[in-house]
């Protein structure tokens, strides 16, 4: 269930920043994978979105999204969906290596534009960002390939979400633009042109007040927010705009537990860390009477299965729920709980 | 992927152990979620199956299955697909209060099996097995049910999968085992006539050399396998029978790394224990000649992020990997893995 007055708050709030800083907002969909959700964007004025798979490219493609940056390496066993969504959209792809251009002309992927991965210190993918030489090396491979036009410079400084805080996740903020900025500085004045600057996690975008410096951010969590979001201090429990609606099975007052169908296969075995350092995967959201997050010391989901989830609490916090109701679940994930919901969220709600 | 071979070979076992034992083979079908793979089960005489969720029995109803049991505590919000289940099928449901016996027949549910759920230490959902009063009250408030019918005490004993070997999962195996047939023989003392007794998770089906004592047993994640109970010992590394199929999107020599589009929303985040404690969430499977399980010591899958999975590993066990090939992950829990996949897996080979 999303609550769509919260969800439009918290895009607007971003498209706000964006624009104080002179930065196009292209939001990751990732998050909520929903038709329905991204239309919220679209009645606001967004045109260009990211994805990370063809699969989910395609599927924003269906509902009319033109301009599409696949925020993922490029995945050579998927060139034909690649060259039919070049063909119909304005397609960014990442790259890291000259070989892998190489490939894409040899595929003959073209009409695409191409954004150099760069790592500035997440250690997942990408070039790492002291090798200038390598960086320089793969734009040279862009500019020589016929069809394929160099986008920029792209990172996703994914480390914030291990960071103990503001201070912590501006410094990663202001290390990855700066590492980025240098290099996209060297490669226009090598004659590259416009060489453009791409960067976003939701902490980063959330927490460093003045985001300007890029030229475009790829924020996704942000449009629903979450456990991990809270815990970061990315959000306040009033930006919370998803929740899972889970059926109570069973209750067992003598045990102060409950039991929900709200599994793993529903909101995924990711997790936060409570005080005690024991995680949990999810929190309740009163919503009786607009929606009110339940403290997670007095009601948190302690346990999953694949298909149980277990919420234990204060005996208060649970008084009166039996099998039958409904319960609310904020995930730990947003966008994991979101992905593993077949079909898609669609239903949006305008409580609070 | 999945090799038909070796399914088929973790099908027969069971099935020979079930027919030593006089024990019906009701397996849970949660693990693949496939009719294909549901199909091996039919072709070899099986008729009688579990399933988790409503929707599960509804998927597998359409491809005909008749005799399901949804052994998962009943969902009161779906009573409008249970009456139509019940109404086309042989349908077994839990139940663990007398309010919900009488809730299902104010809702008008009849033409089911009712199984009281017994908790024998797991501590999830069910009546605690000491507990003969109220399993009996549940008893006598199922034979009052008009359309109502007592199948017996059922329960998931899921401890064995923190069991630290075959002695201890013997032992669990052992103590819910006298528990259900304890009370059962109590109720058909008390002339509630035939009580079946149904038990059965892999760890616990397939340590046990001699499974009899239950009048039914199901256990699911047999057919596939996975790290998991690769550790506990259930399984041997010729018994995997199920794969992830995942495109390499970059390989970096330089880390020891691959990496794949294999993420948390296809291998799902459970994880098994190395030596020194760290969670793992893959095994890699040679699958150029035979499958041929790598030493997940030289190489394993170490980071999950949504669509990206991390192959860490010894030089060697990498080499020549590149973008654009395949790796075939060995999952560490197959039923989360296979759930999450879209569509349900279809493609069988036989390979060994």
């Amino acid at each position: 269930v999303v609550d769509e007055a919260r969800a439009v708050r918290n895009i607007e709030r971003m498209q706000h920043k964006a624009q104080r800083a002179g930065a196009l907002l292209r939001p990751h969909f990732k998050t909520h994978n929903s038709h329905a959700v991204g239309r919220l964007f679209r009645d606001r004025g967004v045109r260009h979105i990211t994805v990370s798979s063809v699969e989910m490219a395609e599927y924003f493609s269906r509902d009319g999204w033109d301009d599409i940056t696949v925020a993922f390496p490029v995945n050579l066993r998927a060139v034909e969906c690649l060259r039919e969504l070049a063909a119909r959209c304005s397609l960014g792809l990442l790259v890291d290596s000259v070989q892998l251009v190489e490939r894409l002309v040899a595929q003959r992927v073209a009409g695409a534009r191409l954004w150099i991965d760069v790592d500035t210190g997440y250690g997942r993918t990408g070039i790492p960002v002291a090798d200038a030489g390598a960086i320089r090396d793969v734009g040279e491979a862009v500019a020589a390939a016929p069809g394929l036009e160099l986008a920029g410079l792209l990172t996703h400084a994914g480390q914030t979400y291990d960071a103990s805080g503001r201070r912590e996740i501006a410094a990663i903020w202001s290390a990855a633009l700066d590492g980025l900025t240098a290099r996209a500085g060297e490669l226009a004045a090598a004659g590259f042109g416009e060489v453009g600057v791409s960067v976003g996690d939701t902490p980063g975008c959330s927490l460093v007040d003045d985001l300007t410096g890029p030229s475009e951010i790829r924020p996704g969590a942000f449009v629903f927010n979450d456990l991990q979001q809270l815990r970061l201090g990315s959000c306040t429990a009033d930006d919370l705009a998803f929740v899972v609606a889970c059926p109570v099975v069973a209750a067992y007052p003598e045990r102060s537990e409950v039991v929900v169908q709200g599994g793993a296969v529903h909101l995924s075995k990711d997790s936060v860390l409570d005080a005690g350092g024991d995680p949990f995967y999810g929190a309740v959201m009163d919503v009786a009477d607009g929606w009110s997050l339940v403290d997670p010391n007095d009601a948190r989901v302690v346990s999953l299965s694949q298909e149980h989830g277990v919420i234990r609490g204060r005996a208060q916090a649970l008084q009166g729920i039996e099998a039958g109701d409904l319960v609310h679940i904020v995930p730990a994930h947003a966008c994991l709980a979101a992905n593993s919901l077949q079909p898609a969220p669609t239903t949006t709600r305008s409580d609070s």
